[in-house]
């Protein structure tokens, strides 16, 4: 029989499936429990079956913990075994449906029994553990933007903790009596989500006879306030940082505009330094590509830079068909420029210093202001001089915003050296273009 | 027909207007639609006509959509009816209107209907996706320093998000009856802020036995709050950087004086680093010029350059009526330098390795510690020794604060190999100092 | 007689004793006092009893300050006597003791005289900044992490605090009257609480005819609240940075993610891309070794080095009974690197320019395409090319992930001058290894 | 007549009564104006006399505007009437005793005319500018830290607001009536700090029949809570940060230990690593002198290092009557390093590079591992080897902690070849150490 692949979609639905089931478990069976109308009738052991069958897809599985894959039953069954089966297990335990056959149901007790009974009652807490080792998992396999699933993982987190609160405010008998019990399980909500946002109406409050509805208070001012503050000020520096790239270029751009202002630049610069940086996100979403890739191994970099430039590689000449290993080395010497409207990218008559490949956009080639051809995509330019030691014999101007990368001098000719082919290319071409 | 330029003050002012008439809608129609007030009156009307004038004055407004411009009528209808035209002619529909002739007002509804009526009406909302499109657009004609603006969007996104908080709580019946309208919906306002704010007086509670009013208050408890957090974070950061550059400039000298009262520097030096920058803050907004522009392109870094130093370039003999591809060049190879009110810049017999162009400020020249001469802004000093490649013939002192531009001996050296000119130049200017 | 080092278990364990004490002390001994239950009774004297001695075990115990060790009995004394051993004095001082015998309970006292009273009462708070000292102390000998150690610091603090306010409550004569003292001190806790939280449900307020207790509510409601806020912000960031090394990580892979995201890199290769960081993170904790070594001084980061590869050196034929220093010095020559699954460190036919010693995983020997050998950690390889100054001879390809050490061939050359045990052992391998 | 210095104790005192006295002013009258008990009285009439004086002294005081400072009487009077001289003459009106000569006191009048009449008074507030252009003043004169400063700067803010919100309360006649003025000021202010706290205890409220409390109540809420979270964010901060210094080391220490728990470091490599850091605290501060100094312009921090190694120079023999050009460029070239204790500075046999001057500590010079001789700070060591291109002759160690500045070979030999008379000094040492 075959595994299943951990990152099969049918297989990340079922995960999303158990969340939202070990959601429902947590708040419909502790619900009937607290109001004594628990019976472990045919949904509660649907339940208990769902978690038990995902126990066994567990064993069917294959894995992936970081950077290593497990796909070999043997391997998977064994890994399962020694890590979260016994959790899983544990979770899937129908302690509610078990003690209600033992002792009858919650509410039939004498206080203090009622509270062990309570208490064994959160051994079903461990599925909350289950729950969070599935987003984890679904992290891994679906890859969703971390920031929004750290915002679902404080939704589905506080959705519990309100509840459970609530629940707790119910069982303690705080609650307004003499209403029906979803009434009841309503009030009980907005007593705490009054409380742990701090607003405090003061229309519910703990019984001033009461010790323990007043002990649980202060419990749950101190703690549900403090997780409360701790949900906003997370929830509100993920709201902030949804796109990471997004504020950190707003934060760049803002000191940019800052300068601007200081320096009194005048408006039309101004605004083509900002039409630049808006050019510069449109291209790359204001990460710096080349940065990036520094931190990366060396063979990873390439293969990046190999798929980032595949229309180049396709489209110039140099590269087509030239062995690998020589294009890989020639993509890390290459720097990525950006050329404005209008700028010169090479002066006739300078002492050139390195060539170029367009990347994008359109040049004009001026030879002493006329222009005698223009270059789109992948095509080199500014190797004549590079090859021949001389002055720049013709001008290189960007029409609109187009990028480039440039190749050295001292680059271009360890390359010639290492790799003959490369010299003889570049020869040739030199040749072709003297002619026209 | 000519098209409206985007960026004409007229039509800034205009957009100005359509947010405050967006703003005036949403809160006037609104309440009157809640308080069975609303009647498809001239008023209404007039609101309704703005929004068509607004989409028809949009065919003829060139466009600016990060550094793409569109100036052509063909061009601008295209782009605009392929991208916000359907949103604002949605945002044109007088659903108000529209529904009062069909259905009535509001209020006459059984409770059913009603909620459906409610639902329908909130399309009207779509004008605040209209209103944030808007905002857009403004910064980019106006250029409002974006701390500013945000503050702005934040009063205008809470305004209306209570005014709605409000509102629902009239609609579900939850405030005081028996009093005028305008009476009802201040009290409405009253309990959403207190909420909000989590201050909760509990002077108006949902009603106890009114379970819509309960969970009306649950969910305005949850999101309400955490709005109002997260507003007040932002507003108190935005507050705290208003002034970009002043913050940082501040925390950096906020270092700077960790570092000398650690070090216990008397107070006299301590005065003086404390003047330094407080100059530098004068001269620069605490924002380093050269190294905001390393990361500006070539050609942007390099017009920038030459309007900052504009004055300069006039007042220094070397650059008048010097190629401007040698200006160029040179202006990114000198490095900006204060001196210090009594500095040596220049030491009397000590080899040269530079030269200097004085940017701001006065100098003296000493001659075995007596006085020859004062340099003031524009001249070049230092140069002898470069061209002669011995030692420093004159000490250089600052008098007041200055500023000048370094070029380094090797600069200077490419520099004059490159541009016979500026070679021929200085060996005049040094040859005519020499008979001084 | 011997010393007790400051850092033995058992004398922590009597800090960690004392630090309950203290706390006890403060929460019973007050509350006791407030409540006109107070005695000198045998508990109180055990209190006492117990800071004495730890004044007497201050005397013979070794201190560490910063770096600066004491370990000779008389300093120990004498620095003891001319730092803390007056604070510890005072805070052995049994002041209630001697109070109720001078005057009385508390309670007997009349209005002006009850607050006196109170005041000299407060010397017992010097037992916090005993407190303080001894968490600095623990700090320094159980090396706990500092994080976890300072949420300690801030639930201690909190849980005095909010002691101290409610028997200020108490005192004032703001608490319901008519119960026993544990209910009232009970109903006190829940009025701090409910204030400091910003709840204020308004069932308790202080009396509108007792300016003392609206003035003392005001102080609260402004110190109180600003505590409480400044608590729960520190335990939010501190919670968010439990882990520091883990969510600096996590704040780079979401970096990461943005750029991978913003470039559309295909989802194989973001895979890889993330495969390669968890690696990463497995090996390294997300810190750069190399990066926080070059901060150290120079025999601190080579003692460590040592440590790090304690068993690559063991592995390692060359460092082998060679001198320290040498390996020493070699050590931080070394690059560390990291290879990928199937990654080329070294190619056939390429010019040769460092060697590599493997630290982790395995890698194939390829010439020709054929896998000749398989070199496990410890082995060095690429050196021949290095000595023979010649192409590659063969291919090494890592089969997992592997770690090694790079050294360039300069610092080769470097070594094999200063060194010519090196110079020896490495052509002896070289010549070894054209046999095979 | 002399000037006043504008940093003379007396007058920095004069600022801080200043401040009091505008306090005192803005608490104590605006309190009598409400509850009409204002009365042009002596003690108004004082207040205003000293708001006069203080322009007077401002005529005779001399003034420093960031790194300027006017001294001239003519200089200072022109730059006073042309700045803040108008402000002054505003805050020194006496508003309060003009319009009660002219109406009579604030209460009766109708409200209409109440309300113009209270407009009329907040010309008062602009005292509240002065007391912001003190604040700078003082901090330019007294250089107070400045965390501690701000947080003055909130307090004295936040008394005003609170005051005055509670003033507003009382004025439209919210606050409980049929109690004396106090009574009434201070539930006002009960109200105002429970509101702005977002506590709500809801026993005052704004009157349900009255639109105006209603308002304002509303209009507290939003402004009054959203500054309240602002100061309290901001105090947060600056408590956390009052020491800069320190919580930077702090945060820089938890990452080093992040390091070493990740790494598994052995306990007694990572006490050692501590020790090191808490050394380094206590030299430096956690503040890179050498980091600092490198963005001051080249004079200024030539100075500080002259300061910071006043003992070094006069200890150390070949700068004992150097030239201070000599001195000031050798500071420069020296590179600070610490030793730890038993580090091997110095390795017998080695091949030098480098020379040591040591500045706190002790060292042995250890030939063949006999002591030989100990050096104390002054002393240089290493040079030896430096001028007779040999390997090292003997080992040293560092006994304790010790600090020491390194001078490399290549710095060396500069300062050699420029001055001459360090040259010969060096090898009348070299030659005495030999006889030895």
């Amino acid at each position: 029989m075959n595994m299943i692949p951990y990152n099969h979609w049918l297989r990340s639905l079922w995960n999303l499936l158990m969340l939202f089931v070990i959601l429902l478990f947590l708040l419909v069976i502790s619900y009937r429990q607290i109001f004594d109308l628990f019976q472990p009738d045919a949904a509660y052991w649907i339940f208990v079956g769902l978690f038990i069958v995902d126990i066994i897809l567990n064993f069917f599985t294959t894995i992936k913990r970081g950077h290593i894959r497990m796909e070999k039953p043997f391997e998977v069954r064994r890994f399962y075994v020694r890590t979260s089966f016994w959790l899983d297990c544990v979770a899937a335990l129908p302690v509610e449906g078990l003690f209600f056959w033992l002792w009858g149901p919650l509410g039939s007790q004498d206080s203090f029994v009622s509270a062990l009974y309570l208490l064994a009652l959160s051994i079903t807490l461990v599925k909350l553990l289950k729950a969070g080792s599935i987003f984890k998992y679904l992290q891994e396999s679906l890859g969703i933007m971390p920031a929004a699933r750290r915002l679902l993982l404080f939704a589905y987190w506080l959705v519990v903790v309100v509840h459970l609160i609530a629940l707790g405010w119910v069982w303690i008998g705080a609650v307004e009596s003499g209403r029906p019990s979803l009434d009841r399980y309503l009030r009980a909500l907005y007593w705490a989500t009054t409380t742990i946002a701090t607003i405090g109406y003061g229309d519910y409050t703990p019984d001033h006879n009461n010790n323990l509805q007043i002990i649980y208070t202060v419990i749950i001012e101190l703690f549900g306030v403090g997780m409360f503050s701790y949900v906003i000020a997370n929830v509100s520096s993920l709201v902030a940082n949804l796109d990471v790239a997004k504020s950190a270029y707003r934060r760049h751009l803002d000191e940019v505009n800052a300068f601007l202002h200081a320096q009194r630049i005048p408006l039309h610069l101004q605004e083509r330094v900002r039409d630049y940086y808006s050019y510069l996100w449109e291209q790359q979403r204001g990460v710096s590509t080349m940065q990036v890739l520094q931190e990366f191994p060396r063979s990873l970099s390439q293969e990046i830079l190999l798929y980032l430039n595949r229309d180049v590689l396709e489209r110039v000449e140099l590269f087509c068909g030239a062995d690998e290993l020589f294009i890989r080395e020639a993509m890390q010497l290459l720097k990525s420029e950006v050329f404005l409207p209008g700028e010169y990218i090479i002066h006739q008559g300078e002492i050139g210093d390195c060539m170029y490949f367009l990347t994008s956009g359109t040049v004009q080639v001026l030879v002493d202001g006329k222009e005698i051809t223009r270059l789109g995509p992948g095509s080199p330019f500014g190797e004549t001089a590079l090859v021949e030691q001389g002055h720049r014999n013709a001008s290189v101007v960007s029409i609109d915003y187009s990028t480039g990368y440039r190749l050295s001098k001292s680059d271009f000719e360890g390359l010639r050296q290492k790799y003959p082919e490369f010299d003889a290319h570049i020869q040739k071409v030199v040749a072709g273009r003297k002619k026209n």
